[in-house]
Order: C-alpha cells, then structure tokens, then sequence
C-alpha cells in the first residue's frame, strides 16, 4: 500500500468547483481499468511482473469469426495485457463485415473485455481514408494502433508526394490528427527491415519512428535470443527508451514455418532446421519442438532483464502458445476478476460495476443490447426505467448465434421431440452432463451456450430435481454469506475482502405450475421476492416496480460497496423478451415447419412462464428448493385443500 | 407486501427517453421520506395507524432556542407525524432571528428532521409581504403552512378591501401563487369562533376554507370529547371531508389554564373547575390530573373511529405530553431509524443516504456545513473531491454549541487544569460516567453533546483504558457482522434485513504516540486503514486520496445495498478543521487568557494529531484495540526495539 501525503490547503482549495458537480459518483477504479495500454506496461516494468500479449488475424469466413470470438474468451481468461489484430488490406480490413480487422478488435474490446491493439498499414492509402479508419476505430472504443508501412501493391511502388511512405508518416498522422488520444505501436526488425539499406539505417528508422510519437515496439519474430538482445542494446545505445516486446513465434508445423520465413524473408537457422527438417511430416513432434524451443528462447530472454513481456505470433491457435506460457508461468490459470461479470474494455464502459442477473450466461447480448447508451451504471443500479434496450435483430444475432452447428444442436437436443417431457430430459441431461437416450452430451442450451459454470455446479443435484419435473431452469446462483473474496469458485474483486449472494433461480414452467406457486409463495412473504411472466408480458410480483434488489455484493479494504448484479423489475422485461424468442430462434427453427417437434417449442414458447426467485434472507440455507417442493406438493394435494 | 401487475408495452414505451437519462441513480426512497404531510395522513388513515403531531411556540431568547431544538430531538424520538410553530406578529415571526417562528421550524425540518407546519397569519399584511414569507419558507424546505387570520391589531380593526381578512383570503392566496407546493391546515374551532355570528355561521366558514384549497384541520382545544365528536358530525353533514385533528390541551397548571382560557374566550367545563380549584397551589397534583383527564378524553376520541390522530398544546414543555402519549401507547419508545443517522426532512436532502462518520455525533454541524450543496450523494459518496464544506462561523456556532452553561462546562471539565493528564481524566470521566473528583458527572465533551450512545457503550471498558493513557477518543463504532436490522441498539432500515459495520476508532494523541502508531501500524497492512493529521492539515494515510471507504452499510430484502456511513479522506480535512476548532471554542474559551488551563489546551490544540482507524476485517475481532496496544508496548520497551 503505497502512503499519501497531502495537506489540508490543497483540500479547501478543491472545494471551490461544487457548484457545478453533481453528487453522482465518479468511482474510484483500480488501475487496471482505467490506465492507458502504456501506463500498465509502465506499471509492469516498475514492479518486475511480467507479461504476454497474443497477435491474431482476422479470420476469413463468418463461422471462422464466431470461432475466434470463443478463442479470445478461452485465451483472454489467461491473462494477456493485450491482444493485437492484424490488417489485411485486400480483405476490406476497416468494414463493417464480421470478419474485418476492425470488427475483430472492436468485439475484443466490447464483448471480450481485452485490451487491444489495431494494426493499420498506410501505403497507398490516402489520408482521408486513414483519418476514417482512425475516427471508426476511435468510435468503436479502440485506443491502441500499430502504425505499420505495409507490403506495397505491386513490385514496382514508388514513394508518393504527399502520401504515407514509411510507418514515421503514419504515427506522426495520428499524432498530429488525434493528438494523444491513441496509444502507438510501432514494429522493430531484430535483424533490419529486408528493404532497408542496413541494419543500422533501419535502426535510425525506429528511432524516428519512436520520436515522431510511438509508445512501444514489437519485434518481428526471431529464432535466436541473442538476436533480440543485441537489438535492444543497439536500440537503446541510440536513444530508444520505450519498451521493446519481443516477438514470439512457436513453431507449430512445418508448411506454415516455411510460408513465414518466405513472406518474412528471415532465415531459419541451420540448427533448427537440422532438427525438423528429419520430422517434417510429424505434425505433433514439430509442435512440440516447437514449444520446446521457444520455452527455452523466452527463459533466456526473461532472464536477461531486459525483456518485460512476451508477444506471441499465435497464428489463430491456441494450444502451442498456451503450453509455451504454462511453462513459462505467464498463464494465469485463475485470473482475479475484478467484477463477477467479464468488465468491457470500451472506455466509455469502464465506470459500469452493475448489471442485471439476467444476462449472466450471455453477456455479449447484453453490451450489444446497451451499447447505445450513453453512460452507464456504477455503484447502485439507478433508475431503471430510463434506458434503452436493443431490438432483437438480425444483425446482434450474428454475436450470439450457437458456437455449435445445427447438426450438433439436432444430435443434443433431440432430432424429434415426443412432448414436453423431452424437453425437460433435454434440460435434465443439461444439468447432470450425461449422456441423452442417442448417446450425446448436452454441452449448451438456448440459454447457456457453455457447460454449466462451477458456481451454479454447487446446486447441480438441486437443479436436477427440479429440471426432471418441469421447472426448466436457465439460470440460478447460491447464497453465499461472506466468502473470501480470493474463493476460487465464488470470489472476485480485490484481495482483502469478502463477497455475498442472495440465492437466485430462473426457470419457464406450465401455467399450472405457476398457479400453484403463487399460492405457495404467499407463506414466503417477503423473505422471497418472484416475478413471473409469459410471453405476453403479463408480469406478477410482490417486488417494487422501480426497486432493484442487489443479489451480489462485495466489501473490500478502503471502499465504498460494490453491487454488481442486481434482479431488476424494468430489464426483466426486456430479457423476458429475449429468453422467450431464444426457444423460437435457437431450437423451435431447428425442425420443419409444422412438425410435432416444433409445435412443441412453440407450446413451451406460448403458454409456459417465465419465473425468477430471490431468496432475501441470505445468511440461511436457500428456501428456494423448498419453494419449488411446496409448489409440487400442493399440486399432488387432493383438489380440496388446492383451494386453501 | 403489495402485489404489482404491470405489463411490458408500458416499460417499451418508457423506454423511449433513454438518451436525456443520466445513469445516476434515482433511488427508490420509503413512503415515509417522500411523501407529503397529507400522503402520509393518507396512507395513515388506510392502515389504521394512529398518529399524534405537536405544537410549540417560538422561544424569546437565544438560551430558550438551544433548549426548544433539543426538545424537538428528544420529543422527535417518539415519532410525531408533524410538529407545528406557531407565528406571532408582534415577533418579527419571518426574520432570520434565532428566535423566529421562521427560523425555529427551518430548524425543525432541516437540523431535526422533523415534518414542520408553520404557522402564518394574515390579517394587517400586505400580499406582498405574505408572499415574502411564503417564498422564504419555500426556500427554506418547509412544505407545509397554517393559515390563519390571526388576531387583529387593537379592538376596532375593520375589513380591508384587498387585503387579508379571513383564513379563507390566505388559503386562495397560497394556492394561486404557489399553486400545489404547501400542504395547508386550517383552524376549526369546535364551540364555535368566538367572533362567529353562530357556530353554522362558523362551520360554513371552516367549509369555505376547506373548498379553497386546504388539506387538514386542527381544532382549538377543548375539554370535552362529545365537542369535537359533536362537531366532526357537524363537518360532514355540510361536506367538509377532509382529516379533522383534536386540538388536545393537557392541563398543566392552574395560572397556564386561566391564561389559555381568557385568550381563547373558552369555558372551563364545572367539573373540571371543581377538581382544580381545591389544588390550584399543588402544580404536581393539577399536572397529574390534566394528564390522566387528557387520556380519558384521547381514549374515548380514538375509540369513536373518528379521530385518525391527536393534536397536542406543548405549551413547548415535554412531560405531561409525552406522559399522555405513553399512556396511549402512541409514543414509540424505539421509532425504527431508516439509516443509522437522523434524516433531515428537508425536501431537497431527501434523496441523502450516505455521509462521512466524522460527524456522527455532530449532524447538525453536518446539515449546516453541506447546506449550500445542490444535491446530496445517494447510494454512494461519489466525487468526494467537489463539494464545498461551509465555513466554521459565528452564525454557525449557534445552533452548534454545548446546551450546557458555562459554569456546568467548567465542574465538568475542570475551573482548573493542571496537565495533560487533567485532560485525560475528563475524558475518562465522560466514557465511564462516573463522577469527577469534584463530584460532577461528565456528561459531554465538546465533541459530543450527549452521553455515551448505547452502542458506543459496548466499547465502554476497551474506550476507559485507552483514554486514562491519553488516547483521547472522540468517535467510535464497533464492528458488526450481519446482526438483524431490527437490533435495539445497532439497527436501522426497513425490517428483514442485515446490517454491518467496520470497527472504527478516531482520536487525538500526541506526536510521540503517533510515531510510535505509525510503527505498529505497518504490521496492520492492509487490514487497518488509517488518516493521521495535525492542526497544519500535514496528513499521512495508507488510503487512496479519493476513494472513501463504507463503514457501516445494510443488506435488505428486496433492494440495492444500502451504506449511509463513509470514512472520506477529503472531508476528513474539513472536519478535522472544526475538531481542532472545538478545543479553542469550546473548552480553551472558557479559561482566562494566558491562564495555566487555556495554555494547556492551547498546547494540546498545536501538538496533538487526530487519528482515524479502520478496521476492514469486520467478521473477526476488532485489532484496533491490538493496535493502541502495540503502540503502548512500543513506547514502553527500550529505545534500541524502537529502531526496528
């Protein structure tokens, strides 16, 4: 904990500006949210924690795009300071396509919370074009470019009056049009630019580079760690101060060695090429000399103390990388969240801390759904019934489609259905992750595209109970009264402090079903606050329409509380929309029209109810379970006693 | 609970305004902070709930104001739906006096959190001067108005053509310059106005003034039930259908009753003479008999079903009213607190839920220093750095200073102090209540008006031992880990729900403690946080400069979390302004010039640091008690120890 001293004549004079202030508060972020890409490696160089960052490409089909979506969650939870997405001019890198540059790293930012950098090569390319780039981008919530010259159209490209010839005119570009606003990467050669006329006349290149406004460099790959090092004594030796990330290529196989070293024009050494070249159809002995040998090249380079993170040439792949980082100890196998929920990268996004519980299993739904609104809520929810939701379109669909093809949703959730007890296997198999009746698991549902998380695995015997009988639940959490904030499951937010939960559940069920729970649920007054509502909207609940009802909080060392989920009345409506069309969109349209299998979705879509359930008294057991027991209870009861 | 139906075209429809919405919070605040005096009437009369209001008068001198204010405290304690002030013209009744009737409900409303009535007469004013004082009170936040003629100037008063010559005048008046602002009460006078040409006369008069706009009546007293019974009748047979409140007159002694009488032209009923005049000289027997004659005639009222609340003459004296009260049953011994801090009812602060703890024990000093604000922090304490605190002036200094004389002060705190250690033992004497060695109890210190709260009681033994050594504490809370919100002593808010706390612990010390503190306090990191400063403002702190941290907050069913108590390390600087300023003003004043005593608060005044603690683990055991410990083995042990 570092020490402040101020002294009370700073405070009186701070003073003076209340009248324009408004009370609302501006939160108190952790550093890691708010600081700019070159504040955190400053950070990191200071305190000697080291780090990687992960470079990708866009990817060529929409499929591909869905793919590298999930791989940016799946390599994001290790840890990357920063990911960086490169730009194919031929592939119409700055559309608004699924599959461009720029639409790439923006989901990075928005719906993967990764802090990320955008390549732009500015050769034949006018300004106004780059000026566009640079304000889409800038509107999209980027802050970082990697300013690069580009490969030339054609042999024969000669220098243009009043054009961009080197990356030095790019970043001075940015500089002079959007002043300080983006951070700059520029790239540096190891072993000089193939086209420049030396080594040390492309040493004086970075230089300018660096001088006209760049915050860092990346490396082009190497194979030899002395290799780098020189290169940073000969950097620094003319004055470049800024840090210089290596760039790690792990060799994964033998044709895509080969076609970098063409497109790169860089040599591979005659030691290791003596080691593949006898392997060269070995696919998995490559990878794993691969990963060898650049484990071994890293631990050199972190050893020298001159290098403070890793950049890695992924490829698009995962698995190398990840194991290169594993054995490094770069890999952060259980990241601290700071919130329960993946914090966006947008910079207007950053104060956010609350949400409601309903979007938990689909976040990006609900950025995509919010992203016009203008600021966002932090410390308490506010007033609900002011904001916006996003229309279900066609276009958000695209984010939030299955990961899975139909085939593999047919196999998981039924070729045919009987009736609804199918459907309510299909939850059950869900839930306990075994096997359906055609010998496949049930790895997502409509709701929840991933297995079950390890949180809702605690009342994973509970939900079993309940599926089986027709209370399809799609989201639920327990009730935790003060758990470390460290828990590997269940904590989150700074060390020090400790996290509580009310314990929810949501579920559809039959009208029949929420007849009888009404009726219970009256002995639970007001320790269980419910709404339920069909497809129609008609909503009933015992909680006040405006009153969010916080069911996750956290109290840490030095701090205001943080609440960040919340069951709120008002977005209720807007998810209940989105949860009742997910029956039609994702499964009932997986069956031909009219055939029994679809008719009973669109059953379960029009007639069933959508209920969630807050447990108020969180320091007891849930009574929820008891809750849904009561309701069965009384529904086998004899008709007589029903009318109590 | 009440059961809500809505359906979802609404909430798409208001969805619409997004864009113009700040995400700030609009909390959602109980019936009891936002409604208005004839709303609360409302909701009192539809659920049965009997109330009871009290009427005072303004004092005459600044001594009697400072005893009325803490009358409303102490009387506020038993829940009054209202107090009413009344207005005297020959009084300067508008002016910003401390005296006022304006000034004495400001006070009410603003420094006692009560819900005010101010009384208004018209007869001999001007409109525009009328207007004037309504336009103050406006400002002021008082809400509610009594419109009254008044009495006229001299005997031969006659009409005036444009001016104010009926009740009736001033309600129209108020309704067409403030439109629906006040809420307004009228008098009724159930034997008739003595100056009405008949009772139908005057009850078609009270009928007018009800059609011109006004919400309640309150009767003048009268000392029979069957009056006011016989006359609510009356009302309602002509239409008057508005809530009618008995005027109750507790007799209080012989020469008040004859004087109240004359004023009022009222008779005495011959039974009551007849038990009065034989005792006229007992004052304790008369008091006893006007309580137990009060309670018979409230019982009979209340169980007519017509009388929804009783009005009660103070006469500004506290004991035969709240005598009758209790014997009713209507004065709550344990009025549940929203938030752990007395919530001014001005209409402005209502939103108000968060506040630094410094000021626990000085709300009024609170209310008066953040006055100036345009809105006050809700849900979270926000941009700490922006507001302007007041400045600690002579105005100020009013409301603010000890209820106690001079002298009382001096056989508290010593005619004469010899050493630092005189000063501990007042200190000591005030936690452990016993009396000094010149037989005084001290029952204040200048930080604290009052005893030892209930709660800080807990700490009492902890709090004795640290003060005998100098560790002079001024404000503490114990730690609290989830008790229930309906707990006697520490809880608040609405019920079914949990609150907690954080240790906290604030003192002077002097400067070698504080080294020998800030020693130890490095083995508390991070668990202990901490605020040191001196008179100069030279702070030393392991908190972030800006983020405050919650020190007391509650978790209740069906809502956002709730934390009303912060520890700020911006208006920590203000308020240790004024806690330095309270051993000059208060104590060191009261001494001589250069006399031994002044110089020896003086000195403590110059030398000493004031210190604030927080423990943040609040489910374990308080450390800092472990803290102050440490610090005292520290000093004890051998000088070379004290370098480690």
């Amino acid at each position: 904990t570092r020490l402040f001293i101020s002294d009370s004549s700073g405070v009186s004079n701070s003073g003076e500006s209340s009248k324009e202030s408004s009370r609302c508060s501006t939160p108190v972020l952790d550093a890691d949210r708010t600081d700019r890409l070159r504040d955190k490696m400053k950070r990191r160089i200071e305190s000697g924690d080291r780090w990687f960052s992960l470079e990708f490409f866009p990817p060529r089909t929409a499929p591909g795009a869905v793919n590298l979506i999930s791989r940016f969650d799946r390599m994001g939870s290790g840890g990357p300071l920063f990911i960086d997405v490169t730009w194919h001019p031929a592939g119409d890198p700055g559309s608004d396509k699924e599959t461009s540059s720029m639409m790439i790293a923006s989901t990075a930012v928005n719906y993967c919370g990764l802090e990320s950098v955008l390549h732009l090569t500015c050769c034949n390319q006018t300004k106004e074009k780059i000026t566009a780039h640079l304000n889409k981008a800038k509107r999209l919530g980027l802050k970082n470019i990697m300013a690069l010259r580009g490969d030339p159209i054609g042999k024969d490209w000669v220098e243009e009056d009043g054009g961009f010839n080197y990356a030095t005119d790019l970043v001075k570009h940015i500089r002079c049009e959007f002043d300080d606003y983006f951070d700059i990467c520029v790239a540096g050669y190891p072993t000089g630019h193939p086209e420049a006329e030396s080594y040390e006349d492309d040493l004086r290149h970075l230089k300018e580079k660096v001088d006209a406004g760049a915050h860092f460099i990346i490396t082009q790959l190497f194979f030899r760690a002395e290799t780098f090092l020189k290169f940073v004594k000969d950097c620094r030796a003319i004055g470049i101060t800024c840090p210089i990330l290596p760039g790690i290529f792990p060799i994964q196989g033998y044709h895509s060695l080969r076609q970098l070293v063409k497109l790169s024009k860089l040599e591979v050494p005659e030691e290791i090429m003596q080691v593949i070249e006898p392997i060269k159809d070995n696919d998995a002995a490559i990878r794993n000399y691969g990963i060898q040998q650049a484990v071994e090249m890293c631990k050199v380079l972190l050893a020298s103390g001159e290098v403070p993170g890793l950049h890695f040439y992924t490829l698009n792949r995962e698995v190398a990388t990840m194991e290169v980082l594993r054995q490094l100890g770069l890999w952060a196998e259980d990241p601290r969240r700071p919130l329960p929920w993946a914090v966006s990268a947008h910079p207007k996004r950053k104060v956010e801390d609350v949400r409601p519980i309903f979007w938990a299993s689909r976040p990006k739904s609900y950025i995509y759904r919010t992203q016009d609104w203008d600021d966002f809520p932090n410390g308490r929810w506010g007033n609900s019934s002011s904001p916006a939701f996003g229309e279900l379109t066609d276009y958000y669909l695209f984010y939030l489609k299955s990961k899975s093809p139909k085939e593999a949703l047919l196999q998981m959730w039924g070729e045919e259905l009987m009736n609804e007890e199918s459907v309510y296997e299909v939850f059950t198999n869900y839930i306990t992750s075994q096997t359906n009746r055609n010998g496949h698991k049930v790895m997502c549902l409509p709701w929840n595209d991933d297995p079950l998380a390890p949180e809702t695995n605690l009342l994973k015997d509970e939900l079993e109970k309940v599926n089986r009988r027709g209370v399809l639940t799609i989201n639920s959490q327990p009730n935790i009264n003060g758990k470390p904030s460290s828990d590997p499951i269940v904590g989150w937010g700074p060390a020090g402090g400790y996290v509580f939960q009310k314990a929810y559940l949501e579920f559809f069920t039959s009208s029949e079903n929420v007849t009888a729970l009404l009726q219970v649920l009256k002995k639970y007054e007001p320790r269980v606050n419910y709404h339920i509502v069909n497809v129609q909207g008609r909503n009933t609940t015992n909680a006040h329409d405006m009153q969010p009802n916080a069911v996750t909080w956290g109290i840490f060392p030095g701090r205001e509380i943080i609440q960040p989920t919340v069951v709120d009345p008002v977005s209720f409506m807007y998810w209940k929309d989105e949860a009742f069309a997910l029956w039609i969109e994702q499964w009932a349209k997986l069956y031909e029209d009219e055939s029994p299998s679809r008719m009973i979705i669109q059953y379960i879509h029009d007639n069933y109810f959508l209920v969630n359930l807050v447990d108020n008294d969180f320091p007891l057991d849930s009574c929820l379970w008891q809750v849904i027991e009561d309701m069965f209870t009384l529904l086998d009861s004899p008709p007589e006693t029903q009318k109590d």
